[in-house]
This record gives structure tokens, sequence and C-alpha cells, in this order.
């Protein structure tokens, strides 16, 4: 009853190829608070290169990874919007597997101020002792993580707990190398050509120095993704979503349910579609669909008349995120 | 990927039908400690009229129910053996969604003796709280719970830590009135038969005191059902065993894994099928099957060879326990 693992290539949002790191999306849970036979309870892999960043682990992740044939022992990190049972429940149980998967690697796991203590004593409820560390670490809204090749930024979230909202934001690439040009001031390819991209001047045999703007191109920014989960619409989001490449938003009930969502500090197809037509987005994600959405094609359509650039998550949906200015190369 | 609800009818085990209460048996999870494409981890729902019990309660176990219509706010009572993670993760997802829909009804939770503090912990560590009340309680090995029409009995489990196996066992029903006999003697059918059936003597009009034990046969034992999932095989799980209709009992790691077997606390078929032959079960259910068997046949085969009535738990499939004695009436 569960869904193939699918890929999908939207229009404009296939990989481009190059010398650079992947980065793949899986949508791992896609439901609302109460998992549906065809939606789980919330999370997403992030997967670039080698390794995998998850964002929210409810119950049942695990069960995802094995159809998706991510292994739990490529997670580095875990990042949890907030402690509601559907968005970290998982975790225990994804800890467990790890070790009796014989994972030696520590693992850095990220809640919201506040929320340490409690994620500790959640993990230390089961009677095994993982044989590895696992890091706690709290961020308070705005706080940044630097880790090798990206940033994680972060906002607050409107959900009436406390709830952080998460960026991925790739480092900048080298910009892009012009031979001809470089041929034509005497550099030969090879180790000077990637001198000059890795920013560093190249000293001719004539005594000429070639510095690097010279031939090459202004940096290129990296990729962005934004993990707006459990939300109502807010300036924060706005700001943190800001020229995305793609923003994952809740849209857990239709527009006409409105009163609904704001009771329960969620968000409507065309509220989500206003935060990412507000902050430019690339391309809109609706997740966290309701379980009384059996055909869920009406929040798409709702969130479509503002941002036409929306799809709708499906479990084990698989995205992959093109480089940012490969189009010039 | 998951299977469809089956339900399945082995020789000699459907149900009788009668003017008694229905026990539908359903394997929720009947993996080992590790989730995984077919096997979720471990759970089996005991249906007995509108009740529901739970015996375990990995992850996933509320998406198991989802899959076949049982509602969680049927549950009644949950039975977790231990606290390794696999076998009681699944609870505070159920308790969430219970209340998300809105559940008053209290829920009894029974856990080994010195656990409660843990498990009671763990329930309040997601931000919510349910707006029914969680009763958990505590049980050593050999304690019984009393509950309307049936009791469940407990014994030690050999698994390293603290564990109990339990015991579901009905009250014995009322014997056979023989219609015949008791019209021979004077009495009318109706409101007297079914005095004399609930034990009580009837006058008739002749000043003649006809008593049960003339007319009714002895009481029929009721429907005895174990459940001795993560443990070693042991003398206690055979004494809790003795008689059962049914034995739903570890078999984690085939005969030739015996050593690896015993290091994890766990039993090999023909160990789960010497319990069930000294303990003289009509049914074994090998369960907890590693998620090294992609194909568990050899493990049925195994233990066929001692036990012939036996049968492999899959996850989803559902068996009808039929009444005791009623094959004479």
């Amino acid at each position: 009853m569960s869904r193939e693992y699918t890929e999908l290539s939207p229009a404009g949002f296939t990989f481009c190829g190059g010398e650079v790191v992947e980065i793949h999306l899986t949508f791992l849970g896609t439901g609302g608070s109460v998992p549906s036979l065809s939606r789980s309870l919330p999370s997403v892999a992030l997967k670039r290169g080698r390794e995998i960043l998850l964002f929210d682990c409810g119950e049942g992740t695990q069960y995802q990874l094995v159809r998706t044939g991510l292994s739990p022992l490529k997670i580095n990190a875990v990042f949890i919007t907030h402690l509601h049972g559907d968005h970290f429940l998982g975790l225990a149980g994804i800890v467990q597997t790890m070790s009796l998967l014989d994972r030696s690697e520590p693992l850095e796991v990220y809640v919201p101020k506040g929320e340490g203590e409690r994620i500790k004593t959640f993990l230390r409820i089961p009677r095994y002792t993982p044989a590895f560390t696992i890091e706690v670490k709290e961020l308070e809204p705005g706080e940044e993580v630097r880790r090798e090749g990206y940033r994680i930024l972060t906002s607050r979230a409107e959900h009436g707990v406390k709830c952080i909202s998460f960026g991925f934001l790739e480092d900048p690439r080298p910009g892009r190398l012009d031979p001809s040009k470089a041929v034509e001031l005497g550099v030969k390819p090879g180790p000077d050509f990637s001198a000059l991209k890795s920013g560093r001047p190249v000293e001719l045999p004539n005594g000429r120095v070639v510095k690097p703007g010279e031939v090459v191109g202004p940096p290129r920014p990296g990729r962005k993704i934004v993990y707006a989960v459990d939300t109502r619409p807010c300036e924060d989001v706005v700001r943190l979503s800001k020229g995305a490449d793609l923003l994952i938003h809740d849209s857990s009930l239709a527009d006409e349910l409105v009163e609904r969502a704001k009771e329960s500090g969620h968000s409507t197809p065309s509220e989500a579609a206003m935060v990412a037509k507000r902050a430019g987005v690339k391309l809109l994600v609706l997740t966290h669909i309701s379980s009384r959405y059996r055909d869920a094609s009406i929040l798409l359509e709702q969130a479509r008349k503002i941002f036409p650039n929306t799809m709708l998550a499906e479990d084990l949906m698989r995205l992959e995120v093109p480089l940012r200015g490969s189009e010039t190369g």
C-alpha cells in the first residue's frame, strides 16, 4: 500500500551534472500529525555527496529509509523543528538501529533552544546504550550552523510551541574560468587553471602575474533549500526563504479551513504560496498534508493560482536540486 | 511494498461461531529488532469483542493499525514485554494520535516491575497533553491482571533485561445444557433454561427442584493465548504456555545461529518448537524474525520437524481463535 520509490524531475529542475556535489532530497514522510495509508509522519532527507541530513524524524522514518535504500549510517545530523510527537518520535528507533548496525561515528541532533534536555532524556529511555556519541545541540532562531561546504540557517516558526524553520545554504562555488581568455594571456591548461579557479594568482614564465579576477567570473551562489514545516505563514520564514531554490512549506489544510489552520499553527496552500512568491523562490513544495485529504490535488490547485511553480510532496518522492548558475557553465 | 491485510485460517483453526465473543489476533509487526521491507517492529493486537489489547508496541504500530482498520480508540490496554526500543517506541505516537482523535477513555499500560517511571517519562516527552488518562501499571513476573471475562497471566522471560511473557486466559464458559434431558425432567425452554445455564437451580410447578448439575455439563475452558517474545526458551514460559491454544514465540534466528541467539537473548525455531511441544499447545506461531531472512521458510521447516502445527507470522496476518470445547456444542 506504500508508494514505490519515485524520481521526479519537474521542468527546469533536473540535475545538470559537472564537477560538483549532487544534492538529492527524499521526502520520507509528507503527512500531517496523524499518518495515513499513503503519508508517513514528517521527515525529509537531504543527501549531499555522501552525507545525509535529516529534517525532522517522525515515527516510521527508519522504515522509509529502508524503502529508499538510504543508509541510516550516512546520516550525520538531524534537525528537529519542534517537539510535537510527529516530528521527532522516530529518532530513538533510528538511533537503536544505527547502534545495531555498529555505527561508531557521532550523530549530531539539533533542536530548538530549551529542548536539549528533553530530547536527551528521550534518547536515554530505551534499555540499551548506543555504541556511538549523540551530540544534542540547541539552536536559537537566527543562529547558524557552519558545516563543511554549507551552512544551516534558522528562523523562528509560528506554531505555538518553540519551533524552528531551517535553511540549507551551500557555500558559493568559484566563478567560471574563461579558458580562451586564460590561454590568450599565456596560462597553460592544467595546475595553473586549477590555481586560478581556487582564487590564487599564477606567475607566468615571462614574469607576468595573472590574477584570478582577469579570467575567472564572479563566485556562483550555492543552492538554498528551506524546510518550513509546522508554521503559520510569517515574516521570519519569508526572510529565511529569500531567493531559495526550493521552499518546502507547511500546507496542512485547504484554504477553506484557514481558521482551523490558524488555531493549530499550520498553513493553507494560498498562504504557503504567498510566502513563496514574496521570497522569490524557484520552486515551492507543499507538505505536512492532513490525513483528511486522500486526494490532495485541491491543495496544489489553490497554491498554483498564486505561485504556479508549486509541487505537492508525496512519500518517497525524490528531487535532484540543480546547481545555481550552471546554465552559464 | 507492504503486504495486503490477509486472513489466514489454518486447518482446524477457523472460528466456530455461536453465542460467544470472537477473538481475532492481528500480527501488526513480526520483525526482529531492525525493521525490513516486509516486517515491522513487534506488536500483536488481540481483539476480543469490541475491545483491543496490544502486546508490545514497536515503532510503526500505528501505521499498521491504519492498514488493518483497527481503531486506536478501541485499545483498552497495552502490555509491554520490555523496554528495548523495538518493543515500545510506538507507544508515544499512538497516544498522540488517540489524543488527536479525541479519545477520552483511560488507557492502561502494563510494563515490567521497575519500568513504570521510565515509561511515564517517555510519554511526557512530546509537547502536548493527552486529553485522557494513561494508567501505567507495573507487573512482577507471576502476577495476574483480572479483567472482565479474562485474566492476563505473566511469567519471567529470559532476555537479559527485565522482560515479561504474557498469557491471555479467558474465563471458563458455562457447560452445555442438554435440552432433551431438561425437557424430560419437566423444564420448559426459555428463562428456566437460561437460569440453569447460569448455574441457578429451577423449581418446577410440581415442586421438584432441578439443579444445574443434572442437565448442564462441566464448564468449558476459555481460550488461552501466550505471547513470549524476546526470550530464550525457558521453564517459566513452558509453564505459562501449558495447554495454550496458541503460543506466539520468539524465533529470531535459525538453528545454526543458536550461539548468537543465546548471546542476544532470543530463540531458534527448534527451541521455540520444544517449548510448544513441552507445553502441549495447539498451535505455535513463530515471530520476531530477524531482518536477515528475506525468505523465512527455513525457520518454519526447522520448527515443524519438532512441532508440526507451526505457522510463521507475517505482518498483517490475522488469526481467528476458535472456542474451546465448541466441537462438543
